[in-house]
């Protein structure tokens, strides 16, 4: 972790700074010297040597010694008589000698006993030299003390909250039998299918009783027939709430057993985190306290206009008798879950719900559980969504469904890589979801899914795909952004044969990020040029550049793109006329490139991406 | 003054906002509603309706009504029921209404009173009614109310802060007479003089009594002669300190007669607050508690490595008997001479004085005097630069004295215009000071003291000519940046008519200033293509655009400069060959200009700017 700060002060005096750091839990600072870059900015580092929340500030003083010191030196090298300067440095050690404990305090107050009066080289020797100015940095009063007002947290997560790639599946569309509801038995079965295609992580949509009232039909229909299974977000039935698993897919044990064999498969199971009810989750008959009533005795179901949502009500997190008890009862479901071994919450609309919430409910799991991750699926305006990063959100949500264009891309990209968030937000690139089936997916035909997929898989260290992405699945509502038949309101089958899926080139793309740390996260991008409008060409570096990705990606689906690139030989300190050795990693083939521009070619037909590790 | 501010709620709930204003010194805010611009931005303004401190804040709050009113016009334009909602609206109104002493209230109340209770269209329009939205902003419960942490001063200054000419002279040269001390008497001599050149403010450097203990000889000799007159800057002797005039110059009489006299012609006085003391100021007697004394009874003098000033020692404000005690002298010293009749103080050296000092200072005096005005002369790093504009100082000296190259010119206009420091950071561009003589005007030639005059003039709202530039002297200490036989160690006489001045010149750039709104501050600045790396092109506009210049500078001495260069046509909203009405402000010619690109030539012989003020 390196911070850095802007520290000023008036006067000639010279300025010295700590950097102080902490466990959040801990009670003593632990601190080492920032150093000054330019322009009154320093800088220090320390390492977070566990996960979990820390907290750092900034203590700056006014190095009376250093800064005489400085200026002693400054006169010496110039000749200037420094006898005064001497006298009161020697001083202002002897009189730290007298008091200090620390290791050297002796052997330094020994050299100045034995120092003959008259002796400037001595003096001069003795007064700059490093051990010296340790002590006095140690142990001299340190005058206009003053600590940085903020105590900053900062969160170190496991690997996984920057680095995953995520597959969807909803459980109860796993028996591969139409007449069958699924269980976990049956998405056990699946497990070597999907880690075979290099998924880290496997996420369900909410595995607990669905509601009966006010139950959705197929394709959002307002009247279900008697054998619809429901939305698995209208929380709640008669069986039970947030802390029960709809009996059709099997029980705790089955539950238990499932996410064994997924640790055996190297897969991570991640839960939906939904707080919304449906009208006869048991909440609103024992806590009716947690619910904004209208007159009538009614509660207004949930509604995004134009969209409604019938089957679902909302807690009123303000509500008289809401808090603390509602708060804690949620914070309590996170426990439980986390308790059965989940450890990864995708969490449903976070933005509609009180920010304090989340600050106090991540903060306090994660005081306990520090390898939880916490995703943020707020589709809302930035600033809101950077702001719940800030609070503690591990992760998040994106634009990236809808940045189609080579501008789009680019400046979306820009910005999280460049501006402040990159300092707090990490992007979660999903190329489509249960509630997305992108405009793009729908017309572009394979070549396109193909584009979003190397797309996200190599922008961000966070990519996710819902199941039937990988077989272009793309049938939709006509003139809508949503499955046709979306497994949301009915279940579904798949032939994970499809013919034309693009299994093998999603395996291929998962296996180059796993072996590149430069893809395992979204920064360290510089977007090269190109000749051509609908050719993105970009290098990711991991920070050392030690590994160095080079992508190009046709973002046309339809036509074949033949363009100029420029390799990026400067940033290896290399000539424009200089060769970089390159490795292609779809293909396998290693070759040289002389020279800075080079021509490369894509069919969409084909592959409409090449990715390059570099070298000089 | 215009307030921006991002504002953010979780939830569906409607935001609103109140920016609040007050004088520094009332107690009752004044409040307007901000109103949403994009991306959370919020904006409002507000008139600083008299000058001094201002204080303002933010409130925000979930508007209940405003955000129901909105879901039902939604609703109500889509065809949706409303029932329920308008129910409850109106059930708010008749809440509020009930207590409300606002006027319209009762006619609301009445209008509710006679409701029909099933006409929908009616209660439709009683809720969306601009009354009454406005009632219930006004007198409704504001939930979640929260008020910015921090209270954001804002000094109004008058204008004389960002537009003014100023002009240096040291008093004492004025006499004409090399053998003769100059008085204010010989200064009011100059005064019509000075003023026809088109300046605003005379400056002196400090005009009290020199003190004798080390005092410099010409040329910064450490050994003076008996009639050398000695460093201004070594403030004080036996005759007295900060609050006394050096008797040569005059009497208190004198001094009044002189501001009278300014007064009359046009020109306001501003003198040097310079708070070192010479070796025999009074204070050292009278005050020995406001210095730091070395162990053998003596004082160090200044110094600015490599730079020694034998003739100078400095208080030190955090001495033991020096709070508050040397702080409120000093303060009692700038209220002396406000109380005698000056409003505008150049400051030297702040940035070796504590920040809390000047905040304090000039706080202070400001709410008793706020039309007083402080130069910081703080040739220091940038970010304490930008600290002290935020304390309270009007203005500052610059680094535009050592930007000569247009990269160099452009880099740093970007920076003072487009980031932070815009807001709050009014540069002050002198083209040459006592204490520099640019290298570039060594060996410019005329041309280039044209060069210079021009940039500062049309650059910058203030700009600043220490006497002698008008005629070109830039005779130097060989490989320094200082004047041979400079004023600050002797007396100098002028001969104001020396040939190939540029009297005439700075003349009509002030004669320019004065009626062009665009040039009277540094903001409005775009710089606009043109050909060649050495012609500057830029308009200067002002806020609403109808006072918009251009200005083309040659910045090389030496060569004719051909170049094209590209009119803003845009920014008329008129296409590429549309036509610009110009008038050459400077040679007062009229004329139109066809199409975008112009061909503009300067001969540095001549002169190596033009001025143009255009109109569609």
């Amino acid at each position: 972790m390196t911070v850095e700060a802007d520290l000023i002060s008036d006067g000639h005096g010279t300025l010295a700074a700590d950097l102080l750091w902490r466990g959040f839990d801990e009670t003593e600072w632990q601190r080492c010297p920032m150093k000054i870059l330019d322009n009154d900015r320093w800088s220090a580092s320390f390492q977070l040597k566990r996960i979990g929340r820390h907290a750092f500030t900034i203590e700056a003083w006014i190095d009376r010694f250093g800064g005489l010191v400085k200026e002693i030196i400054k006169k010496w090298e110039a000749s200037v008589s420094v006898d005064r300067e001497l006298i009161k440095g020697i001083a202002m050690v002897k009189a730290v000698v007298q008091h200090a404990s620390v290791c050297h305090a002796g052997d330094i107050a020994g050299r100045l006993a034995s120092l003959p009066e008259t002796d400037l080289e001595h003096r001069y020797r003795i007064l700059t030299d490093p051990m010296t100015i340790a002590l006095m940095r140690a142990c001299e009063e340190r005058r206009f003390l003053i600590r940085s007002e903020t105590v900053y947290p900062v969160d170190a997560e496991r690997k996984a909250a920057g680095f995953a790639s995520w597959y969807e599946i909803f459980p109860r569309s796993q028996s591969n039998d139409p007449s069958r509801h699924g269980t976990f038995a049956d998405v056990i079965v699946q497990l070597p299918r999907i880690r075979a295609m290099g998924f880290d992580v496997l996420y369900f949509p909410p595995i607990h009783p669905i509601g009966r009232k006010n139950r959705k039909g197929r394709n959002n229909a307002v009247i279900s027939g008697p054998d619809d299974p429901g939305s698995p977000y209208a929380i709640g039935a008669w069986e039970g709430g947030h802390d029960t698993i709809l009996p059709e897919l099997g029980t705790f044990d089955d539950f238990r057993k499932l996410l064994n064999a997924a640790e055996e498969n190297g897969l991570e199971i991640a839960l939906d985190f939904a707080i919304q009810c449906a009208p006869d989750h048991p909440w609103l008959q024992e806590h009716p306290e947690w619910f904004d009533w209208l007159p009538d005795g009614s509660i207004k179901y949930a509604e995004n206009p134009p969209k409604k949502y019938e089957d679902i009500v909302n807690v009123d997190f303000y509500a008289g008798g809401a808090m603390p008890s509602l708060w804690i009862a949620l914070r309590d479901i996170v426990v439980f879950w986390i308790n059965l071994g989940i450890r990864t919450f995708r969490v449903d609309n976070p933005h509609t719900k009180p920010l304090p919430f989340w600050e106090w409910l991540i903060g306090d799991i994660r005081a306990r559980h520090p390898e939880a991750i916490f995703l943020s699926e707020a589709f809302t305006r930035p600033k809101l969504m950077y702001r719940l990063a800030k609070l503690g959100f591990s992760q998040s949500y994106t634009y990236f469904t809808w940045r189609n264009t080579a501008p789009e891309l680019k400046n979306y990209l820009v910005e999280l890589t460049t501006t402040e968030p990159r300092e707090f937000f990490r992007p979660h690139f999903f190329v489509n979801t249960p509630d997305i089936n992108p405009l793009f997916l729908q017309t572009s035909g394979r070549a396109g899914f193909l584009i979003r997929a190397a797309l996200a898989a190599t922008l961000s260290g966070l990519w996710g795909v819902y199941n039937g992405f990988e077989l272009c699945e793309s049938q939709a509502i006509p003139g809508r952004e949503e499955y046709l038949d979306s497994e949301k309101y009915q279940i579904r089958m798949w032939d994970h044969e499809r013919s034309g899926n693009i299994i093998k080139e999603i395996t291929t793309l998962n296996r180059i990020r796993r072996y590149n740390p430069a893809l395992q996260n979204h920064l360290g991008l510089e977007f090269l040029p190109v000749s051509g409008d609908d050719v993105l060409f970009f290098e990711k570096s991991n920070q050392d550049r030690t590994n160095v990705v080079l992508v190009a990606i046709g973002i046309d689906p339809f036509n074949r793109q033949e363009v100029t690139v420029e390799l990026p030989l400067r940033k290896f300190g290399l000539s424009d006329d200089a060769s970089l050795q390159a490795e292609d990693l779809v293909r396998g083939v290693s070759f040289t490139w002389h020279g800075k521009y080079q021509t490369v070619a894509f069919d969409p037909r084909e592959l409409p991406y090449c990715i390059w590790r570099v070298r000089p």
